[in-house]
């Protein structure tokens, strides 16, 4: 690595490891101590746990040679600033809770109990669980949905600003973009919006932490005025998991609200690795620059071109259209390349499903599994796969050819599929699905109060249409809550539980988890 | 590792390893590639992050190969059965935030917002968060002090007794021991009056994770009857930082709501190689055994007979009295050694002072550092030294060396240490600086309510006796609450921040690190 860019926080961890400390303190392995297999009488015992070794030296606690994440002063401080530097902001903190961290320490910034937050409807489980946590009202907004592969997105620049002029104590705004599906509008006009009520613009960006940082790719959420951006280092940059970032403009932030939140919310023993791995990303970027990222757009364009010269019946794009759009490199404007009607894909990001609609993205899930090659999620339709930092061309292949396979088994047995099988049936866009009733709900009070546990009763789904659902049901991934404790359940939404469960998608939350039936209140 | 003792999760990330999976999903990492030196154009890059190597190939995500931990059935959910069979528990949970997320979980589920819980005034702050979360309404009761070392353990049974015949709606008692010190009186008659009262009794028993494993330890808190009990796995068993466990007994509690908690607070890409070291550090105990121990209660017993050999001014013990207590294997009755008025102490921790009371243990801990010898924490009076599994003859001779040197350099400046530097006095036990107005305080109702800004005013620490604080201040380590956002501030707790402020203690929450002031509300 290059001596001028620093990982302020890793290197402190290994100068410490350096001095051959003593540990008399926590964690109880040691500095690795209890697991080494060095020592005569453990030769045999903890051979298997190598692995740990090189970790578990630097697995330390907030001692005086390391720092304290809850009020950082040295190394830690050091690397947040980098950090800040990097991705533009004027604070980042470092988590290692996830963006679930993040998400429910801005909510409770902002909202004290009975305060009221407009927020995007489909938002990751963790802005609600937020809501609940900070006893916020949320008057919920309706999502846009994109043409070409029916995602749902922001909602309308207009319905936010009827929103806000409807409930102007609102105390924040609050969205969630990009979507799974690495689509999203640019959100420099939201911004502007929030802030000429006064408010703070909160932008869920779990999925773009590697946002402005190629060309390639669309421009970040805090480079475009957003206030507080949570991002998933681990999922996108090579953090290990549970590491992620909180990126924030002090203007509209109660920053030491803030920080009390988070340390409210985070374990008062963080991880150092965790952390060291989100100093290290950093670094990394910031030594490679965007060079970091072009293997994985390169594979990515390799992969859907030669899924379009094969032009068999599964078919892989970025940008939802079956001819290919390989990645552009020429700005648009200045918010990165610019795709059809404005939405911005990540070409990181490639949708692969069966152009017959006969095979249900779990089931070609699964399909692909046999053949080594781990997609990010499935739904009715597609397997969305995430080309990451440094994909091979040998990983490539093994992809194309697991592809290949896979159209064969379809072709040899088609028929039997058309019988046995429940498909896809055909790309339909969600919002024939999902009825839009109203843009803006009504004001919801989360809380965590219990329901009454007598006043449940437990019914057959197509029965639940217009009760008040008594749980709240998550098809994971995505992770976006369905229908929620407290919600009314629509027929559009019984009729979308109804098909997950045929197709077999994990729902968290679901006491059924067949979903043949539903607990609702009376 | 013997065949027989199994680490299921373990052994399930190994085996998704060894089929050579190919990632198209996250973390961005994928699977290590993106720090590995063996490709040529890398090679120079990242060699300073080979460490990582071993943990990053399991640091996965939920895969149809791996598990859920908010939704287990295979790999996790057979980790968690083995876990709490091992430490007899209906049901273990696995934690991947620490015991704050334990504590914080299990407050929202037996407090709903509004209701009334028993505390143990002596808390970790992860406590007093969870209260705020919950909007409980919180009864403190004061702690009763054992008069070896004067530290603070649960309040005294009749205490807990009258508070329950005060507050019969009260949902649960909450308590805290061991305290940092390892000290602790058996829990039994606690649970057993709780349960007269029909509610459950929840421990954080971060600090005994080890408790019951070993006839030289205490009972744990689960086999004497409490409900829901954390453990900070990783602070006495040689789990990854932030690796935890929650254990349960069904009765008086709702399971289902517990589970809920844990995925409200916890992330919902919890990290796989905390969850594995978890799933190992158990194997490792069930297959050693009490031996996993040995090593430990060994070079703690040397150390202290060491140093009473010695006879210097740096005193040793793990019992708080000059003569050597050395680890009992005796049972005295079923819930393990018994010392002086029914106190259990923990053999692993060792309290080291300066006899003449010259010398604070902040300094003492600095010293030790110098010469790299890490301690777990520092009072006014004491150093806590731990002794984790498997310390070696040659550690503790270097902290034998380290506590021969520390004594020859406070002889040769005896004169100007008194002069020049703040000493601990004498070993005052706590009873006599804070005093006991009332042992059971009228209901506190905590909320994440914001304090109105500009009722808020900085006073000096002397002139703030009498005012509600405005902050909540932390003295870190031992992470317990002296004084909190809407409690009274008492001369005695002023005294004691003035004293800690002189001795450079580290504070948490303070607005004015040096506690010279403190932020009131007018």
């Amino acid at each position: 690595m290059d001596k001028k860019i620093r990982a302020p926080l890793y290197e402190c961890l290994t100068a410490h490891e350096a001095s051959r400390p003593v540990s008399f303190h926590v964690p109880g392995h040691r500095n690795g101590q209890a697991w080494r297999t060095d020592k005569e009488e453990q030769a045999i015992r903890h051979e298997r746990f190598d692995r740990f070794g090189g970790i578990l030296s630097i697995d330390v606690t907030e001692i005086s040679a390391t720092d304290d994440l809850h009020a950082p002063e040295y190394a830690i401080a050091e690397a947040q600033r980098l950090a800040a530097n990097l991705f533009g902001a004027d604070e980042s903190m470092l988590l290692v809770g996830g963006s679930t961290a993040g998400n429910i320490a801005m909510i409770l910034t902002v909202c004290e109990p009975g305060d009221l937050i407009l927020v995007q409807r489909n938002v990751h489980k963790s802005v609600l669980n937020g809501l609940r946590l900070a006893g916020a009202r949320a008057v919920f907004l309706q999502p846009a949905y994109e043409t070409d592969e029916g995602t749902a997105l922001v909602p309308p620049l207009d319905t936010v600003e009827q929103a806000l002029q409807r409930y102007p104590e609102a105390r924040a705004v609050m969205l969630s973009t990009p979507n799974y599906y690495g689509r999203a509008v640019m959100i420099r006009p939201y911004a502007d919006l929030a802030h000429s009520y006064g408010i703070p613009l909160l932008v869920d960006e779990a999925h773009g932490a590697h946002y402005g940082l190629h060309e390639a790719f669309p421009a970040s959420a805090i480079s475009q005025g957003a206030d507080v951006v949570v991002q998933s280092t681990h999922k996108t940059l090579p953090a290990m998991t549970m590491g992620a970032m909180l990126h924030v403009r002090e203007r509209y932030i109660d920053l030491e609200r803030l920080r009390d939140m988070l340390a409210v919310i985070q374990s008062s023993s963080p991880s150092f690795p965790i952390m060291a791995s989100l100093d290290i990303a950093r670094a990394m970027i910031e030594e490679e620059g965007p060079a970091f990222f072009e293997a994985g757009l390169r594979q990515a364009a390799l992969f859907r071109v030669e899924m379009k010269k094969r032009n068999g019946r599964l078919v892989a794009a970025s940008d939802g259209k079956k001819q290919d759009q390989s990645v552009s490199t020429t700005k648009t404007d200045v918010y990165g390349p610019k795709w059809n009607n404005d939405i911005r894909i990540d070409p990181l990001r490639v949708l692969l499903h069966d152009e017959r609609g006969l095979v249900s993205g779990y089931e070609l899930l699964r399909m692909l599994e046999a053949h080594g090659c781990w997609a990010e999620m499935a739904d009715e339709h597609r397997v969305l796969l995430l080309f990451g930092p440094y994909v091979s061309d040998d990983e490539t292949k093994r992809l194309l050819a697991a592809c290949e396979a896979i159209e064969q088994v379809l072709e040899s047995d088609d028929k039997e599929h058309d019988k046995g099988r429940v498909g896809s049936q055909r790309l339909e866009s969600a919002q024939d699905e999902v009825e839009v009733d109203q843009m803006i709900s009504e004001p919801i009070l989360f809380t965590m109060d219990r329901v009454n546990r007598d006043t449940i009763t437990t019914v057959t789904l197509p029965d639940s249409v217009g009760y008040i659902s008594a749980e709240t049901i998550i098809p994971y991934p995505p992770g976006i809550p369905l229908i929620y404790a407290g919600e009314r359940i629509e027929q559009s939404v019984a009729t979308r539980l109804a098909r997950l469960a045929e197709m077999g998608a994990k729902c968290q939350g679901a006491s059924d988890p067949t979903l043949r039936t539903i607990r609702v209140i009376q």
